[in-house]
């Protein structure tokens, strides 16, 4: 066959040849660590490359195909980490000077499991410290570029992950997601992030942020390559003290193109203030796109959402000055500015506050419960803006200048508090040709139902045709 | 028949007879009226006796039965409730200056099924104020005496629920359990309480001090009281984000008396540390007993619970502060001293610690699951001393002198942080005459065979077989 053409590749297109013997593990990663030759420089998206064994497990998964031994769909697809998953013998940074030498002994339950599906791990992924960071300008390891236009940020934390997939340097990447962190870069980067239900997919060997908002999950070119993977990742893991033992169906045969009769939920507040008016445009046209495959499409309303959006800044802070606590004591001068600072705050909140914000969590929680009986997925901007310049530290949102990070996070965040499944799925681009997202949220423990509707507009309405050269 | 002999009576004794019509509800009510009417001003058990409400439920009662319309086994059953359970259009104090002309509007939920079950409200107890106090001596509706001897404590904070179950002016009291609330009273008065595993009775209606601590349990004279108490107030209550949706059986039914071949563990460290010698050899003396009927006694060993203990505390004070926030900042006056002094410290604990001290509980949860595969219950003692003077501040433990309110909860509240069952049983009396209770827990939702342990020991090695006089 040709030179196989990794621009365009998703997991799908390309497991089918792979399993066909059409094309090698070995032809796939050779082609994936060509194009991460050509463009790390430029988007940044590693800390670490993984070339010589990357290019080992390839030859590896190629004799087993070989022989016969052909382990799934994900055999022989480039993977991707955040360098926050613990990968066994490789470094793992977390983004931070601190853990710059740190080699974890063991992997990440959910790295384990990819690798016995045979994804082969072909790098580590640039992050915001400690997935804390506000601002890519102060990554230790310098800054990931958005490959859509390298002036622009990817957004964070995990930016890295989804610069390295609208880059095409891997087929799959894992993030985490503690106010947005795997949706806000998809997002901005025009690609799709899956940040699951709590509990869902496990967190043992993923270095903790906040124990109550942490959440793994796969970010990828397609919902059908998200939900694939999602099949893999997700489940009951005993390590793990939040995973819940709760049944895993396969996410991928569950998207049947067909949405007639689901009902979509559009939030009357919050979510549709301080937008920029092109999201906003998109994400509407988004929603009609479902009203026209049959979903039916009704306004709700769900009480205190600017009480959740406090809340979960609480939270987050409290429990990152927790987590992080004894370097933040011991090694402050190792700690970017913008994450000491959080720090700083987050280390002076009351326990009166933070249970207070625990109550309002429980309240929240409840409110979307009840709006969840009357439809089935809700549907929102995920990010309002689009990617901001690499050195803009506001935006302008209804005539107010505000800080990016807050203009980032503000409709990501809830669904951390809550812990309802949530995805973040490319609806086009600006007239500046960045990317806009959409979010689609469903019930706890209900992937099927928010990949369905997020696979049915992409099947549908829209998809990338095209993803950036970068020449 | 003679005159109902209030003293010895139980509610499985009693409801026999009331079944088979051999004693009327109206008997009944007016038997114990006439004996809080005797005792109340000796012990001070109640802050609010509904002596008009209970002749005419009695009368009600005794109508319903007469017809053939017969509820069941708490059907006519004397109930007094600690007076933060909410009684509609019955004072509801919580021990409170603050709430002392609160009448609640509803019923809380335990409240509403006991009266579904045939329960006769015959008063509310008294109680420390809001369930936080450490002394009995600043309780505002006085302070409640132990009917064993009157210059002793009943300990707290639902002592005015165990004198009135010593002081048999009822049949079935509630009270609530965040640090050991039940079972230490209980303990100290010679009867049985039971806090429930956390989920199980729903908190709907019980005014709160710690949510992630408070549970709602029965006090009663015996154990198949408390079980039979159980299986009617136990359950899932969508209106308490709390309670858990488990299946309750028929407690009642459960026990059978046999222990044959039941692990029970008896933890190495920590419990039988600063105990007085007399209440150890009672639970020892106890543990032989539990052997002697055929249950395995092994020790077994329980890492980290000083840090347990100390976690317990700083969530307790952490919770309360932000639950009773309101009332100490806009009436510190009203409240008493000794609770005040704990919000003013609650008020200042660190989030972060209070994320720290949730960490701790998880560590110490999956302490007691690992130990909790082994064995089947474990037993230790409760209240480490007997009933103190009233006005003692301090006991003599291991050459040291423990403030009392220490000495009462050290042993109680890690229960309350991992939040299994866990049932106080009365074991004997000191040569002094004050009770001795030890102390069973076991699996979360495993009521069932804590309650047949404990119905075993009281069955065939010890059982009161006096209660006071009072006279």
């Amino acid at each position: 066959m040709e030179k196989l053409e990794v621009k365009m590749a998703s997991i799908t297109s390309l497991s089918e040849l792979i399993r066909k013997k059409e094309i090698s593990p070995v032809e796939v990663i050779n082609a994936f660590l060509e194009r991460i030759e050509a463009v790390q420089k430029k988007i940044n998206a590693f800390i670490t490359v993984l070339e010589r064994e990357a290019r080992q497990a390839a030859k590896q998964a190629e004799d087993e195909i070989v022989k016969g031994y052909y382990r799934g769909p994900l055999h022989g697809i480039p993977l991707a980490a955040k360098d926050l998953f613990f990968t066994r013998g490789v470094k793992t940074t977390c983004g931070s000077r601190i853990l710059s030498d740190f080699v974890p002994e063991k992997n990440a339950t959910v790295i384990a499991r990819l690798m016995e599906a045979g994804t082969i791990l072909i790098g580590k992924t640039n992050m915001h410290e400690f997935a804390f960071g506000t601002t890519s300008l102060n990554n230790h390891y310098g800054h990931a570029r958005n490959p859509w236009n390298v002036e622009h940020m990817t957004g964070g934390s995990s930016g890295g992950s989804a610069a390295a997939m609208a880059g095409s340097c891997a087929l799959l990447a894992l993030g985490t997601d503690t106010g947005g962190s795997i949706r806000i870069p998809s997002a901005l980067c025009g690609i799709v992030g899956l940040k699951p239900t709590f509990g869902r997919v496990s967190k043992h060997g993923v270095y903790p942020l906040c124990w109550s908002l942490d959440h793994p999950g796969p970010m990828t070119r397609t919902v059908a390559d998200a939900a694939l993977a999602l099949s893999f990742i997700a489940g009951y893991d005993p390590r793990d003290p939040c995973s819940k033992d709760m049944p895993v169906v396969d996410y991928y045969s569950c998207l049947t193109g067909d949405i007639k009769g689901v009902r979509v939920g559009v939030p009357d507040t919050f979510y549709f203030e301080q937008i920029e008016p092109e999201v906003k445009a998109g994400v509407e046209k988004a929603i009609d796109g479902l009203r026209d495959l049959g979903a039916e499409v009704r306004p709700v309303h769900i009480p205190d959402l600017d009480e959740a959006s406090a809340a979960t800044l609480l939270i987050l802070s409290s429990e990152a000055a927790s987590c992080l606590e004894k370097f933040h004591r011991t090694r402050p001068n190792d700690i970017g500015d913008d994450v000491r600072a959080r720090l700083d705050v987050g280390a002076l909140h009351l326990a009166t506050h933070y249970v207070k914000a625990q109550r309002i969590r429980r309240i929240v929680q409840e409110n979307f419960s009840r709006v969840l009986m009357q439809v089935d997925v809700l549907v929102t901007p995920g990010v309002s803006i689009t990617a901001p310049m690499l050195e803009e530290s506001t935006v302008r949102l209804d005539d107010d200048d505000v800080p990016v990070g807050v203009a980032l996070t503000r409709s990501t965040r809830i669904y951390n508090l809550v812990g309802l499944p949530s995805v973040s799925v490319p609806v086009g681009f600006s007239q500046a040709g960045l990317p806009i997202g959409i979010q689609i949220a469903g019930r706890p423990f209900d992937e099927e139902m928010v990949l369905r509707v997020a696979d049915a507009y992409e099947r549908h309405i829209y998809q990338p045709s095209r993803w950036p050269g970068l020449s």
